[in-house]
């Protein structure tokens, strides 16, 4: 490398910048000239994670539950009690106020949102024709927006922080406005952040006054099990905090294996108070006569019990922190000390954050994509594909093989410096910072 | 049985009908004297149906579908090709035209109707806020009618003929009022009638002109393969009738191996123009990622092709057929001549339709519940649970064992009796016609 190395580039002279924006096009060029075919774009469980589960191929070996109902005919909207219980271990919350679904906490979510629009949340009027507000940390995740999006509702961005998201800014919001209606949040290893809400900041959304009578928390905590190191971060239990402040109806709590088992092929759960269950249960019934009993069954065949979840989570961990280490290796090797990248070093999760010099995230992903890297479009963590300085990118190491991981990281590296003395040095080429929609 | 057999109860002389009344009163009291347990309420396939399938619990062998795409993971919102393919050749479709998705073709009717009020169909403005109304044959599928009721859509009645609906009836009604925007119907083998629906009659509902330009017919084929003879009924294909009618995007197909394979974990299909295709994954992409390809791919492995489909379904008959000529057989023996039922001969489908004395439908099914049978309340098959001359009965035989459906419809044949017995000489106890909802 040049002799620029382990400054900040601002503190270069032009010459010096110069020399580092040669360099680094020369490092571009042969990147390029690899002709790699890399994909960094979604948290997708690679093949070595899903074949960890591949024991349901030959599950279940009998076609009833515990109760002796049989799995493979109609029924059972609440989906099979050991599901149920497993969760509710899972989850610190009793069976009763879980229900299991099909193949998609997104798909329950959905759900959830419609029914709220059209029928109204267990505790308010329907929200269909009102200018509804949302508020959503960012950066999050792109689903959630594209959902909110997809109705017209307005997105109130917050920032999130490493303990959660800034709660002040978050009361803010809805102290006087009843047409925020509600929130989402990704508690556990959040995408793609990698935060965990603290219990202060839990109990805070708990309590905190609004405006909404109806306020709603969707918690999604598709990460809940999802540990990068052996210190585990324990989910917090908004269901008991809410509870406790007074406002039971509040929170709605999402999980399901779709990173534990298959990602297209597990199993969903909601889980609230016995209100919200059971306002579920009233209006999906004239949707659904239950869900798919036969994977349920399955997966408690595969498991036994919530110890064998956490069982499996360990051969997971064992196969991505490698992943996430690399992500790690390659940005500092090429990137320490030069004050152009910021990126987060999660202890669970799927996802790398990485911050850039503002106005070249989209850069970066255009330069990535001509070298063969695809990475998730910039701003996708943003409402609407739009971050507002232009510097957030969400890498996802989960799927490619560990060496794939770190080529593709290496090269982002590379087009990330390059990006910086570009802009620094006043000499980049058309930008590609156009929001890019989701 | 008495010398009055075989007579239309209403020319029976008063002193006649007194002993028939009170032989049925005491077959009654030994009915109830048996303490029997049955149940002959929903269209469930039985245990041994199931039976059939139970080859699905050792699929799928591999992981890959045909296009070598990893079925656990994410995403596909279309199905995998293949099961998309085999659907396609049974509905007389392009497979470009089908959506394979979850295990219940009910939910994706529900997406639909979501969609429509939420977003509007493909063709129209969303409904939701608006006085819409659906076209519902009666007596129809109890879940479509509760389906449309939990959103306050009104529900316009039309008969169901042994051809299929009142096509005159409904061009009546969608002509002049653009607040009629659908309709339902079980074109094959109907819930609960039987009957299929001709050419002439799909040819004219495909081209009635309609007030409403964004008319949908929701054409549920549940029943499709489900011949209870030989002589299998041909499903009209609606959406070639539409399309060169210049309607394309008024039909939407659904199916589901639910009566095939296993009644909850099959897999559901719609099928309709490539404008609403597209309208479908459009908005459904913000509420799944996919549906569970694993067990798309156990089906296609199950089945190999759609002929495959046809085979099953033979094994399906033979289990079914006889159940259905027991209830015939029990009907017949009691009441051939009394003039006091008319019952369906369904050559395909899960139902009977028995319609006794008006006023004695509500009677009838307490009657047989007091005796330990429980039938599908009175009125299910109507709009708002509320069959206006209270004579409709939904029989559905396929659940029970055949001895139970021999002795369970025993007893009902005996209850029919005693209530007309009853009605006619006016000595009816309490009435039980009250509608009760589903």
């Amino acid at each position: 490398m040049s002799a620029v190395d382990n400054r900040p580039l601002s503190d270069l002279s032009p010459a010096e910048l110069n020399d580092f924006l040669a360099a680094k096009r020369a490092a571009y060029q042969a990147l390029q000239g690899r002709g790699l075919k890399l994909d960094l774009t979604r948290g997708k469980p690679s093949a070595a994670q899903l074949d960890l589960a591949d024991g349901l191929l030959k599950l279940p070996t009998s076609i009833s539950d515990a109760d002796g109902v049989d799995v493979r005919n109609y029924g059972g909207l609440t989906g099979i009690r050991q599901i149920r219980e497993i969760f509710a271990e899972l989850l610190w919350v009793e069976p009763e106020q879980v229900i299991a679904g099909g193949n998609s906490s997104l798909t329950m979510m959905h759900d959830c949102l419609v029914q709220m629009l059209l029928h109204g949340p267990v505790d308010g009027q329907p929200w269909v024709g009102q200018p509804i507000k949302f508020v959503c940390p960012v950066p999050g995740y792109d689903r959630h927006f594209t959902m909110l999006a997809s109705y017209g509702i307005e997105m109130l961005p917050v920032p999130m922080e490493a303990d959660g998201p800034d709660v002040a800014a978050i009361e803010a919001l809805v102290k006087d406005d009843p047409m925020v209606k509600g929130m989402w949040i990704v508690p556990t290893y959040a995408n793609p952040v990698g935060s965990t809400i603290s219990h202060e900041k839990a109990a805070l959304l708990a309590a905190m006054p609004t405006a909404a009578a109806d306020f709603k928390i969707f918690w999604d905590n598709a990460y809940a099990f999802h540990h990068l190191t052996e210190e585990e971060a324990k989910s917090e239990d908004i269901i008991s905090l809410c509870s406790a402040a007074g406002n039971p109806n509040r929170p709605i709590m999402f999980a399901s294996t779709s990173k534990i088992t298959y990602a297209g092929a597990g199993v969903a759960v909601l889980a609230a108070s016995s209100a919200n269950v059971g306002w579920y249960q009233k209006h999906y019934q004239y949707a659904s006569i239950g869900p798919d009993k036969v994977n349920q069954l399955r997966h408690v065949q595969f498991f036994t019990n919530a110890q064998g979840v956490r069982d499996h989570m360990v051969k997971h961990r064992e196969i991505l922190a490698p992943k996430f280490a690399a992500v790690d290796a390659a940005l500092t090797a090429e990137l320490a000390g030069l004050g152009v990248a910021e990126w987060t070093k999660p202890t669970g999760g799927y996802f790398v954050n990485l911050d850039v010099v503002d106005g070249t995230a989209g850069r970066v992903v255009q330069l990535a994509k001509e070298a063969g890297i695809v990475l998730t479009p910039a701003g996708a963590s943003f409402p609407h594909g739009h971050d507002p300085r232009d510097r957030n990118i969400r890498l996802a190491p989960s799927f490619p093989v560990l060496e794939e991981v770190e080529t593709a990281m290496a090269g982002v590296a590379t087009c990330v410096a390059l990006a910086a003395a570009e802009e620094l040095s006043g000499r980049h080429t058309a930008s590609a910072s156009t929001p890019e929609g989701h």
